[in-house]
């Protein structure tokens, strides 16, 4: 088979979701004092699948040692690296209401990584402020911004009508990746990730149990 | 084979997940006009695997109609009483800060008759107040307004440090699920369903196709 014919094997989005889990594992068993885990111990301390970690793993890698397991720091280091976690993400937020300033002060964002360098808002009265030293800036100054400062992930919280508008002008400023809330499919090229933050999925994944058993 | 062996299939909770997806597209269609759908088409309308429409189905029944594909309106009466979807659910919303008041006006739950009729938090100068008509109440009230109104489902947006001992009470008092947004790793009995929603997993997904195409 010429060599140019080969393709890495797509990786399936569960196992990615997967590795960001592993990877908060390993960080909590490395501040316990554990050196190395095998594939068994991980899943029954933190309740995984052992077949489904090592088959996870594989896609990256061999990360076990014979007879050890894996070493926690170098694991942990290693999915960190392979998840982007190795480095700071400017982030525009745009959409500063209850949502939005529900995720700004979220301390899952800034622990991993992910940093909001400008919020973006239409409403006068908070234009201009700064939260915790970042600017809120009007809506018409945005694309302007995302570009001057390279950022390439927006994390949207904008009402369901404002949506796409927004998304196609941080599309045309550089963004690449958008992490959406507002309930509403929306449309992006090809070479920029959309992710939908659905919350009512999640409800409804325990309606489901909850009326199974009344059946 | 004696009848009592028989255990119905463990269905993968991506495939409940799915099943959430299917009937959103399906609502689509049916406001759109459209009478019925191969899973071809849907699969293509809406960006699904169509091997996966089917396999997801199958969990369920024979929904297929041979040379015609789904009923758009009767599968997706299917899927909502499947889901829990053809009933309201009282939901009770524990912790109204940013997050808590974001989560109570999230339109998507509403919809999907999930309906919060309890709101409680521990700052005096909410408790007492209504919402569009729903209370605040005060933490040292919030089991005997679960039990009294039968509650099953509890939203957490709760601070981390609170977020075990609250749960706790809330399962006391009768609460069957918990959608759980502290992040944070809750203990519950076996037979309460547990969900929690950790929003920088996502942004780590996002990050694992940016840090890739860097590399």
């Amino acid at each position: 088979m010429p060599r140019s014919s080969y393709r890495p094997p797509k990786i399936p989005e569960m196992t990615i979701r997967r590795l960001s889990i592993y990877a908060r594992c390993l960080l909590q068993l490395e501040e316990d004092g554990v050196k190395s885990v095998s594939s068994q111990e991980l899943a029954e301390r933190f309740n995984l699948n052992s077949a489904q970690v090592r088959k996870d793993l594989a896609y990256f890698g061999e990360f076990g040692v014979r007879g050890i397991g894996y070493y926690v720091a170098s694991l942990k280091a290693e999915l960190q690296r392979i998840l982007g976690l190795d480095r700071e993400w400017a982030v525009v937020l745009v959409g500063f209401g209850n949502l939005g300033s529900a995720l700004f002060h979220y301390k899952g964002f800034t622990r991993q990584g992910f940093k909001v360098v400008a919020i973006v808002d239409e409403n006068p009265a908070k234009v201009g402020r700064e939260v915790e030293r970042v600017p809120v800036i009007a809506s018409r100054d945005m694309a302007r911004e995302v570009k001057a400062r390279g950022i390439q992930i927006a994390i949207l919280a904008v009402p369901v009508e404002a949506a796409q508008a927004v998304t196609d002008e941080l599309v045309a400023a550089g963004i690449r990746a958008v992490l959406n809330f507002a309930p509403t499919r929306l449309r992006v090229p090809r070479d920029v990730r959309l992710k939908n933050v659905d919350l009512s999925i999640e409800l409804e994944t325990l309606s489901f149990y909850l009326a199974k058993s009344a059946r």
